[in-house]
């Protein structure tokens, strides 16, 4: 087992480029087929976060809580639940990513909204979460610098799969951003990229590690996903899906997951006392239009084309049944197409 | 387990430049870590020979053989075996390498004879296989460049321990000289670099699936290194050691382990009859004159002054002794001071 010192050492060594490329990428395989211990882990998590800046959002009041999903296919839980949750005052920094292999991407979804800027500098990411309380950006640049180097090693070298070198990539972006508390969505099955629950479990298990060695109060929900989240796959069907559900009239599987992770959110916030509570109030809060006005307000705030989210059950035009059933051609049957 | 294909196309793209020292060194972790079959490990020795050239000894009359050993301490026994295998027409087309860790190198003592020259350009190497039927030279550099890269990504890397990599990497040296049968001496215990008698049976298994995959006929002994070999380390007790054991006046056993070896060279070159017809004919040639005879006008034709090797019982001047003693302080009790 390495000690904390070492594992900070190799990673401060490698940011400084003392360590070689072609040296990371041995110790990397070693992870892969040896394992880390939770605590080498978390330490490595930390000395990623350490690699680079941490958002200072002390300025900014109120509870601020972030979600993280590994991903699948029509996960577009985090359009809906960011809203949702900062429409009842607890902060949102919420910074996600692209596309990954199968998978599908917050930004790209997002970017599918006319006009919607997912490229926010610091400044702007803080004054909208003191304006509106929720903003979804990419991570900064500045964060974690030596994640990004290793991943892109990983990715030439077969090191992908590795529940702690997956933890320490997940964990030290959310770290970086600095929340009070964090819930993840770990999913399992033929959609997802941990096939396996027990895989999805060990890597659950991991991440709370990471996040309890950096003092973040963090929730782990393992969740299916051998079939598409909702009804809608194709970044702008399931932005759509999602304006269907923030007006409560969404897919019950989607809302499910929507409004139990949220609650969590709120109670870890304090907002309720129980998670039932949390989500009690969420589903209320998805009828009675103030999760809507949160995520309009969001998407004005971040440039995006209001009249795109102003009809509760937008019209598609032509092109987009055509990619939806293209899509449906690639993916096989299912029930992913947004209205036939 | 990969296919022939496959870890020829990983070798010759690694020697292009087109597979990235990083994916290199991560392969060659997991290859530390999983091991890999006796095939593949043979396969692998072959793609490095072919990543550079092989001597063509094909213009050179005679068996041609050679004996490599994984080293240890005083281990000086290619200095008598080479000149008395070459005493019965054999050629030795010998290439050795410098001293690695705490064993010393077969050049390195070479160059304790003023004048001894083992950079030599295969034309001359080849000139005094013709004349000499014997020469020790350091390897050609035109001689499996694929190893030269990965021993150097191995050295700084944590993978020089794996019997696979050690496999391919002395056995391909030792496949591009091109001789008709090798014998191999495989070291264990406390001055070896493999310390388990186990370790050592399947380095020296592995090393003989090698070098039938190459079609030479190959032999290994597996033998003590627990203690120093005769009585003498330091490069030049060591080369005044061979020359009283090519007087017939060598310690017990340094005199065994070059005469079974030897023995077993003359067998796979037709000389003999068996290993036993060997040994009494090594050892005889170690008290005629004959093999001494050899070692001379090996030292002549590789520029060594002859004066150094003329007397039977070479006198040490003060300073030799001091550095023996010096060895004594360093190595622990031991009788290895070549006279007291």
């Amino acid at each position: 087992e390495l000690s904390a010192a070492e594992v900070h050492s190799f990673v401060e060594r490698f940011t400084a480029g003392e360590v070689a490329d072609y040296q990371m990428t041995a110790w990397l395989m070693a992870v892969c087929l040896n394992g880390m211990t939770a605590r080498e882990t978390a330490e490595l998590t930390v000395a990623m976060v350490q690699s680079g800046s941490v958002a200072d959002l002390s300025d900014i009041p109120g509870h601020k809580s972030d979600k993280h999903s590994t991903g699948g296919v029509g996960d577009k839980i985090s359009l809906v639940l960011a809203p949702l949750v900062a429409s009842f005052g607890v902060v949102v920094p919420m910074m996600s990513g692209r596309g990954l292999g199968h998978t599908g991407g917050t930004l790209d979804k997002l970017e599918a909204i006319t006009g919607f800027n997912v490229e926010l500098g610091m400044a702007e990411f803080k004054q909208l979460l003191r304006t509106s309380g929720v903003a979804m950006v990419a991570p900064s640049a500045d964060f974690a610098p030596a994640d990004r180097r290793m991943y892109a090693l990983r990715d030439v070298t077969a090191t992908v799969r590795a529940i702690p070198l997956q933890t320490a990539s997940i964990m030290c972006k959310k770290l970086a951003e600095n929340p009070d508390s964090l819930v993840l969505d770990v999913k399992f099955g033929s959609g997802a990229f941990n096939q396996e629950v027990d895989e999805a479990v060990a890597l659950a298990q991991s991440m709370l590690a990471a996040g309890e060695r950096a003092g973040k109060q963090t929730t782990a929900f393992v969740t299916s996903m051998d079939e598409p989240i909702g009804r809608a796959v194709g970044n702008w069907l399931e932005v759509a899906e999602c304006i269907d559900t923030l007006h409560g009239e969404g897919p019950a599987d989607l809302e499910e997951l929507v409004v139990v992770q949220s609650g969590q959110m709120l109670l870890q916030a304090g907002v309720v006392k129980s998670r039932a509570e949390g989500v009690e109030r969420c589903r209320a809060a998805l009828r009675d239009g103030s999760a809507l006005a949160k995520f309009r307000q969001m998407v004005e705030g971040q440039g995006g084309d209001l009249r795109m989210v102003s009809v509760a059950r937008p019209v598609l035009p032509t092109s987009f049944l055509a990619a939806a059933f293209s899509h449906r051609r690639r993916c096989g049957p299912g029930g992913y197409l947004h209205r036939p």
